[in-house]
């Protein structure tokens, strides 16, 4: 129990249902004299937010946050951060037909048998809705990070069979996708439309990160800065894997080609991703996510009822084709999350050491 | 700080430097009654210990055990655990070389800058030598999860080029690679003998399996079964990626060939790798983690020293090849002791709720 | 930072100031399936509430709370519980005064020296109004532990020098004060006249009793039932002591006194408080607690200001003359969310032994 | 369950028993560059050590400190620091007698019903012995204290009906009692060995007091700094009740007198005993610590065994005619744990504020 709190200096607690009346977070161990308002928070949600284009779900919500403490005359004071955003589209429709399926693939079986009982409207508290807190209170961390001279930012790199190359920052946010190759997009609108057509969903490959980083985040051995991430990275729905700098190709790679050798210039690569034995190096930090394709699709599929009795499940509704889509900020979100409790633990220690090297990037 | 503790309500925090005195461990929350003996734990120490073939590190450590507390008269009594291995084989070289040397792809660099003091004897603290007590206390997991009906077992699923398809769990056993399949062995061992000619090293892939698992395990939203998961593997040493069921094969899956249908007689298959909405379903709870190659390799590689001057290493002393062959051990307790602390925190809530499907396996 | 949670299993995070939009709380931990609903909450926080007598602060503040998760059709799901009460008569008057001095005994000196910064209008985070969220939370909680036969109750057991002896629970309720002795409610509501007209302030005992306990709540060595019990007495707004069992007549007593002994029919004396080992005996879970005399009186009081200068305070507004009134509710439920939090951590040890003995009363 | 830490940013997780091979401790989250040395727990270790009046116990523990891990060529490197204290005297007595018998006012009663197992030799993981450990960690984070100017002290202000003033830091280690009242010490000897003709034993009350704290320590609202300061001190065996400052007092004071005003030059009392709003004011930090008497006495008293039959206990062996003799480097400890933590997490902040105030002692 008690799972719905990330971090452990800067904490994020955070409530709300798909179709209950709204969402919430306490964001608590934020620094005071950090300049906020709701504004700051609106640009990640809008990001996020469903309805902006025709492949992304068509529930439409404005997901406009409040902030109702914590923030005084303009900054923060410190003291806990309470955020809320009202649910307006939660249409009442007749869930009779589904409240006692179980959907392949959702939450609907494992939560039945976790808890007895399921807020069954558009998924309660499994819904990927949930995220909309996590985009909120990243918005906040990156804020701090920001100036602190730490961005966090990610993009799309691969949609179901479509692998997409870095191109540009610039590109990123001059599509629906978060493709970084503006050329690419016009091929991953035609790979939309066909699924849609389809009546099928597929996955997605996102990629997210963190560059300005000081070497020295992250606290060994369990805590390790890649270990919270991937811990932060693979509670957000869908997301079935996580990958490190170089993560599984670095299998079939041999030492030689791996290590990341260093000059007085600076590392000549990056395979490790910027974090060498949990604690940051100050190179960027690169982490990779596969999220699997969305569970809600209306191509009827087997399954049973809680009854044991074989049913047909055919999922109607506004469902995004492609989870992946509008995982970007969600991810960049938990990248910043996770950086920000880093930072302030490192501060605990509040090094009074001399470091002769100057740091690499 | 204080990243040395896993868990919530089963923890294991652990202490020790390669070099040191001694390696130790405090398991907190084990329920009391459970018949637990050094024999026990050294079981599962043995399989992780160096210097078993000439595959492995020729480092001679009998990583014997000792029980200090939290047993008596043969069971726990539920008060905490002491464990205690001492170093018997730190031989006391000459490290005046590589005390202000960074090497490498170790973790020599980001603790400097962390601390601005490190154990610079064979890695200190950030050796791979502090899995043994995640190795200890990962065994009493597993003596508890066993009377529960619940098993966790690995296997190496690739090493560097060679992709090792699963054929059967006494194989695993049989050979210093954990490869499940025998009649690759000789391959493992020809690459092996090739790659300590080309004084190289290369990374592997180790796959693990909970099998028994009541469905219900995990807690929404953060503190998902496969995040803490993931948690726990990425924390190992080397490990650069993890994946769930499909994984990183999920973002080029359709929905249609990834959602896991159920009839009556249970799923129809586990791309989801026993986990829904974050939770267990009863299935195979399966995960795949990525080791880097070992970073420790006599090819001479540039780097810089703590004066930030150009220097080349060139690593020697008793290294393994390749970190991944003794990891399999250390991904097995990483998952017990995932499993325990979620099935003690999943015990709390008492259901006392009727649930009429039976449950599927 | 990150004060602002209690508990570990059955965990309660608040947000809010005295003079913000609102006051909110996340709950998370609570088992599934407890039939719950905003009227269940209210009662406890109508017990709280200002303005109900003339010894109270005349701030009219209905404390209506909202249950925004977590509950469906009735009952809890086992999801974080979401929990709103708005402020309604904060009202907007000049704190120019105020605003650059810090009132005697108040938290606005160490408020400002920790942070830098400090929402002023009322004391902020740090007035007695946030403890209105802990009153509803605590409400969940004792809703819970009555369906396991658990009841937590208290009373004014002194009121500056009027000591009160305990006569019935009943006679608790039908006083503003939370006397358990109706012959002394009358001296107590004289001595307030005359505190009022005196302008000054008094300071209160309150006891706590929790009835019903099973033994065996409480984890040694540093969680004691008794340690955990006093950080949360002890976190509430004035307080200034806590008591466990006979206390500080401790010390004065001798071994063959102080010490319960037992007979087959139960145990023969309290001393202990029904803790021994800082776990749970089954007898009456007994606490006391000390609270300060309200800092804000109108009688003028010598300070400095931000700048160090000297300045005369006199503290306007509506305050309670004597906080410890009002304290009844609030240490009952932070008696309430302790014993929560240890039943749950109780549980995950889920005991498959057999207790011979019969457990005493 | 794992009640075993103390701390969230410094913690300390003990284990063992005391008729067990050996206590140990894990001290995580020190601070890197701290010269360190086991004679530097030694010091402290010495003032708890049985054995070294006629007025504690006789049992003979040289009480050896060894540091495993975490120091290296004589400072903190910032891992986990390894303790280890190993039993010497732990004496191999036939205990068939005690073993299914509840000693009064032990925790045989509540350990047996909570475990239904207990190592019933010397009380096991609830005897005091335990507190050696937490003596070694204090001492560890009393170092780092004195590096930034704050000092831990106690000493004994009652033992039974004896009350003692405070008179000089000198006094108190001058006397096996901790006793600031030189002329105090005859009458205190003769009391006690009163008390052991008596066959009895007898409370005591502990002043702790930390000096040159700088304001800002502590977290609103539930970690405020008085409140995790109680729960260490009441975590200590045979603590009763714990108060800061005024405590039990401030219930008869009034608002105009228990306010601490302030001046330029300074406070002008500390009926707050240093806190304010559960933050530090930079005055000194005060409390106060009832001990109850010692259970096992000579002086038979009636209990019931195992199977609910009434039985006469009469505690044989070596036993602290009066615990809070020896209390006092413990409550010191826990001080000091306390304040190291709540130093840490207030770094965590990193305020870059500047504060016009000169900072009041």
């Amino acid at each position: 129990m008690s799972g719905n709190t990330f971090g452990k200096l800067f904490t994020v607690t955070t409530f709300g249902e798909s179709h209950g009346p709204a969402l919430g977070a306490i964001v608590d161990g934020c620094p005071p004299g950090l300049p906020l308002s709701e504004a700051d928070l609106q640009r990640d949600l809008d990001r996020r937010r469903p309805g902006t284009s025709r492949h992304t779900t068509q529930r439409r919500e404005p997901d406009r946050v409040k902030i109702l403490s914590g923030v005084f005359e303009g900054v923060t004071t410190g003291t806990s951060i309470g955020l809320l955003i009202e649910n307006t589209d939660q249409r009442s429709k007749d869930y009779s037909n589904i409240k006692d399926q179980f959907r392949p693939a959702h939450a609907d079986y494992s939560y039945h048998h976790k808890y007895g009982i399921r807020d069954y409207r558009g998924g309660g508290r499994s819904s990927a809705r949930e995220t909309a807190m996590r985009v909120a209170a990243g918005a906040i961390a990156k804020q701090y990070l920001a100036t602190q001279g730490i961005s966090v930012r990610g993009y799309m790199s691969q949609l179901g069979p479509i692998e997409i190359e870095f191109k540009s920052w610039e590109a990123v946010e001059t599509n629906p996708f978060f493709c970084p190759d503006p050329d690419k997009v016009a091929d991953l609108e035609a790979y939309m439309d066909q699924l849609r057509r389809d009546q099928d969903s597929v996955g997605a490959r996102i990629s997210v990160v963190a560059e300005g980083l000081p070497p020295g985040l992250g606290e060994p051995v369990f805590d390790r800065l890649d270990a919270e991430l991937a811990h932060g990275l693979m509670s957000i729905n869908a997301v079935k894997g996580v990958e490190i700098g170089a993560g599984f190709a670095s299998v079939a790679q041999r030492g030689s080609e791996h290590r990341d050798e260093m000059t007085p210039e600076g590392f000549l690569s990056n395979h490790a991703g910027g974090v060498l034995g949990g604690i940051s190096s100050g190179q960027p930090l690169i982490a990779h996510l596969a999220l699997k394709p969305t569970s809600s699709i209306t191509t009827p599929g087997r399954s049973i009822d809680v009854h044991g009795e074989p049913v047909e499940v055919v999922t109607k509704g506004r469902h995004d084709p492609c989870v992946g889509i509008r995982a970007t900020p969600i991810a960049e979100a938990m990248m910043a999350l996770t950086l920000m409790d880093h930072l302030l633990r490192h501060r605990a220690q509040n090094l009074e050491v001399s470091v002769a090297t100057p740091v690499l990037r």
